[in-house]
């Protein structure tokens, strides 16, 4: 089951960690970013070859440290098909290296062209004769939105080793907008944790989570809690620590008392943690796993991962 | 104010319609594909170029007959950056003919994510000295399930000519599953629907319209008939006519008594009309014309543009 290779994971590097990469072209280090547009100018391409060279330093910096990666592809996708084409190096650098895999898409499709996007994430596009795989990765992130009909063509390859997560309650403040409508004795969030259950038939892992998980976001502890305790088989990614305003003590409640069945997610915070040190960036691997390393401290203040 | 242009592309047409492009593969004609594979082979790049051939073709066959287009991205994206660059042409070559441009996204980002692919799709993404628009188009449809911090990056364009739709009641059977949560008296969709018009202010256009903008299917008629009563200053994108299920007696509800206010989009049940006609595909493109205009005609049967 593949939510236990990312617990096994954790549990080797006794680091219930996830590193996302946002890449964000104003935050890149002058010195890539220059060395990308001498060789290609100051394009769209030169964009993506610094997007490239700065995920993939990350990615070396971090690989002892920490265990599972959140590729964003929009950050990617904006900048065109060369951002999509080095997204696809980056997926491929992250699993050589060893990482679980999520992709964050932020998407809900439904029918055809959910099909098309789970068999290129999972199952393989067949051209022809031939099978190809161009986002070759563990896991998605979706937005069950649009229901189950959205969902099925994705957890069909949990069967198969993979992971489907989908959105709940997020960091930001305007969630509430949606997320947070109350029905009866059900919020919103919670129609959603409820139909991960409901589509999670068979699909537990030897830690008792699901294949399904959900993301739960670290910026309302309350909810966290709460959500823990109500559905104590769902796997949580928690995202909004670090940048988002998240800390430690905050996503504690993810975790059961294992410090199992939560991981969580920054980005900007260790990314760009050689701009808060002030200086041109040169080192940026340096600080990211300082960052990284200073989180996985943190976390283990709270959260013991046995 | 860009609806209006889109109002005036459906007046000067006479025809509230919008053709869907969902490029897939099993269903595109026999010839083009081997025409693609004869000289890229039966690679990606070799299904992206059938995607564009195919296409281009359908641009070409409508361009008198329907004024709007609508791109669902993820059927491209399955292909990997081979098929977001044909994606790329397939836009350009649309906004070439005079279509109005909907980018069917199904995406809800946030933060610096929405603002990126904005940027992106809208206002240009800025490399070095240089500024570049690789999705150039009209408007997008996005998914607001994280409320307005996922959509303001979007409708600040608004005020310089750009559309974005939300997401509201989709097509599918399940949509229920969230979409009709029951909160007092607002269903989610609703809600939707009702932070649509608060997002609003100073966006309305000369027909009364604003330029953000919902979709409401076509398959649940009470549905729309009741929104639009409720809602008559949001215009609506109406899917789910044809292969979903829905027909003109039950999309003629969106519209208002002078035929203004909506569009009717169609995608399998136009591309691939020559698979009902049980032919090879060769004469894809007067299929699809037929179909188109078949639409058409159906719909004036209901619908009077002035």
């Amino acid at each position: 089951m593949s939510i236990d290779v990312l617990q096994e994971k954790i549990r080797k590097m006794k680091n219930p960690s996830m590193v996302g990469l946002d890449p964000i072209l104003e935050l890149i280090p002058e010195h890539i970013k220059q060395a990308a547009y001498s060789q290609h100018g100051q394009t769209l391409k030169g964009a993506a070859e610094a997007y490239k060279i700065f995920c993939c330093g990350i990615l070396d910096a971090l690989q002892e440290t920490v265990p599972s990666v959140k590729i964003q592809t929009g950050c990617f996708q904006a900048l065109g098909f060369e951002g999509v084409r080095v997204m696809e190096d980056v997926i491929a650098y992250a699993k050589d290296k060893g990482y679980y895999v999520l992709m964050d898409t932020m998407r809900g499709d439904i029918d055809c062209t959910a099909q098309a996007l789970a068999e290129s994430y999972f199952g393989g596009v067949k051209v022809g004769e031939n099978t190809y795989m161009p986002y070759a990765c563990d896991a998605v992130m979706t937005n069950a939105y649009l229901g189950s009909d959205g969902i099925m063509p994705f957890t069909k390859f949990c069967a198969q080793g993979k992971n489907v997560f989908l959105l709940a309650k997020t960091s930001n403040k305007s969630s509430r907008e949606v997320q947070d409508i109350l029905s009866g004795d059900r919020i919103v969030y919670q129609v959603i944790l409820d139909l991960a259950m409901r589509w999670s038939t068979d699909l537990f892992g030897k830690f008792g989570y699901s294949e399904i998980a959900v993301a739960v976001s670290g910026c309302h502890p309350r909810v966290l809690q709460e959500m823990r305790r109500k559905y104590d088989r769902l796997f949580f990614l928690v995202p909004g620590y670090g940048a988002q305003g998240a800390n430690a003590r905050d996503v504690q409640y993810a975790f059961d008392k294992f410090g199992y069945g939560a991981v969580v997610c920054a980005g900007r915070s260790i990314l760009y943690a050689y701009k808060k040190a002030g200086n041109d960036g040169r080192e940026y691997q340096k600080h990211a796993l300082e960052a990284a390393e200073r989180m996985k401290k943190n976390l283990s203040g709270f959260v013991t991962v046995l």
